[in-house]
């Protein structure tokens, strides 16, 4: 009864998660598959990176977490195999698991390379289902991780672009807006851990030429007007207005970037 | 096994829903999570108050439905569980729960404050993972309500804002339009229950200064140009176009108010 | 614990997929419920009945598939059911599975007519909850197909209305875009099986008054430029642009002819 997340950029319009869906139980079919997200932005490996970091440890120890944004289904990207905290990961090697292997040391990196775990034929175009769904459901089974492949070391994993990445330079903290969500708050990957050295009364966060001082706590707590900076969901700093739509009041989206020092 | 049913306005396009799922797998691995609605629009009450009073009978008995629209996260609203038909509902004490708890008496209503069951750290906006998650959970594992906190009167229970609920005078019912559905179907809120004293024949439905006659019986029975009114799938009265878009038609939209008399 | 799949065009906005669910747990608690896809566009019966034939095989052998795209619905149209391949399917008799049956020699073709296994009362306008979801739930909880109904031959079912059937007109395949899927791809439902006899790199395509020679393997082996043609997620020629829209490039959609021969 393993549970096994899906996180990726097909959306639900079509039945592109119905049918990933369908290759995991036709090799384990006591498999619970929850949906984590399909609303990435299409190919915004960003986007699904940093929802995944912040997202997987509200789930159960032993659960296996799906991600596939995958611009390089077909070519000769790798797809890996990562056990961390007592979860497991498995996406393509493009980036997407490079910001959790940098905030929490995984136990054991494994190239997904043994194609009697996949689906036959594989397509060139829905690894989605030919590759990650079988190995999910397999590894859901309780097969060991050695199966899937090699042993890498976190060295040869594909690093995040470096627009997307978290860097501190001179003690300002600079990162990007990641998501933007459906009340429109504008989510980034700045991390409260990454910010814990700061007084959070004497945060100072610059967004869009626009400077703002302090964190609220609530959405309610602040006016219905000016742009507020507090702990989102995600336990990362969130741009937001109360009960209000930040990214249209702002006119910004995914890639702005964002920069945080003490005032 | 025992099901959980959600309902939110979270939507499906960022992680939310999938983090209450992991939130509620935590505490109870064995929980059947059902995705009731989380397309409400945001913190619109109402719209879930009467789709959650039209949907939870057709669920198992013993099923735990709960339902986050909290325009209040994180200030002094109180969160209360309701056993009613021999199902529980959680929702913020808000008027959610208020058409649902008038049409239908509950055995029992309690307050949700023993934070023993809460998730830890409890976030100040996202109560749905923090709290409604685990005590779904846990309630639907099987602990006994009383568990939750202390026993309310109905009477202590937030009423539904007034321009929201179903009203009488003079014979005259007033009601208003509280969804849209992907059709272009208007919802009210008048359920069939309301009019059963009204010869179906006979009733008339004015909306937008528009007055229709008589409810047809199905979609298809009516010319492809002007309103009707039905009873729609949920069993309220709906004004829909045959084929066509009836919420473009008379542009009209959630909160227009609807009335019903006998012609 | 067989496995139910959900296909619909009641999109994810509102309820109705949500009650659907309820109706048939309330037959079989053990029901695992699928949702395959419910984009489809609103009463095109043809995108269902292409995206059902290219998906249902992926599931585990048993598995019950339910497909609601029903403008008829209150009408005097008929319920199937029909067992192929060791699946069991259940749509409206009203072209959506002719694909199928046509594709697939089904093993039994049965009209679900028996009114005991249906939800009392039976509503006019949403027979997905009332018809549909307990007769899948009682057919997943095994029951014997012979139970809901008569036999029919395969030659009684409803044909797909001719305009979306695919036909072969002197050696030149006849087909037509039936989805536009997130990515803008433009899916027809023409299948790898209807042109195994060309050579892939000779096959022609016209769509929109544009020839497009040879086929693809890859999204990433093109140019991002020019629309290219391939064998889609569904197995079925798609035309695509490579990280671009298609659908927006060439402004076509569903029912778009599509027409394919050797160059």
């Amino acid at each position: 009864m393993t549970i096994i997340t899906l996180a990726t950029d097909f959306g639900l319009r079509d039945e592109y998660v119905g049918v990933v869906k369908g290759a995991v139980l036709a090799v384990n079919p006591r498999a619970v598959i929850v949906d984590l997200c399909h609303g990435i932005r299409p190919q915004n490996i960003a986007e699904a990176a940093y929802m995944l970091k912040a997202s997987w440890h509200y789930f159960p120890s032993g659960t296996v977490h799906v991600a596939v944004v995958d611009p390089g289904v077909g070519t000769d990207r790798d797809i890996i195999a990562v056990q961390c905290g007592g979860h497991l990961f498995i996406a393509p090697d493009n980036g997407l698991l490079w910001p959790l292997i940098q905030r929490y040391a995984p136990e054991e990196i494994r190239r997904v390379e043994n194609r009697s775990l996949f689906r036959q034929p594989v397509s060139r175009t829905f690894h989605g289902r030919d590759i990650f769904a079988p190995v999910a459901g397999y590894l859901a089974n309780g097969i060991a991780l050695e199966t899937v492949g090699e042993r890498m070391n976190a060295d040869g994993v594909t690093p995040m672009e470096e627009r997307w990445q978290v860097r501190v330079t001179n003690g300002v903290i600079h990162g990007a807006v990641v998501s933007v969500d459906r009340f429109g708050n504008l989510v980034t990957n700045i991390a409260l851990d990454d910010i814990e050295h700061l007084d959070p009364e004497r945060v100072a966060v610059t967004v869009a030429r626009r400077r703002i001082e302090g964190l609220e706590m609530t959405y309610a707590g602040h006016d219905t007007e000016t742009p507020m900076v507090l702990p989102g969901s995600r336990n990362c700093l969130e741009i937001a207005v109360n009960c209000g739509n930040a990214a249209k009041r702002l006119r910004i989206g995914s890639g702005e970037p964002v920069t945080v020092s003490a005032s």
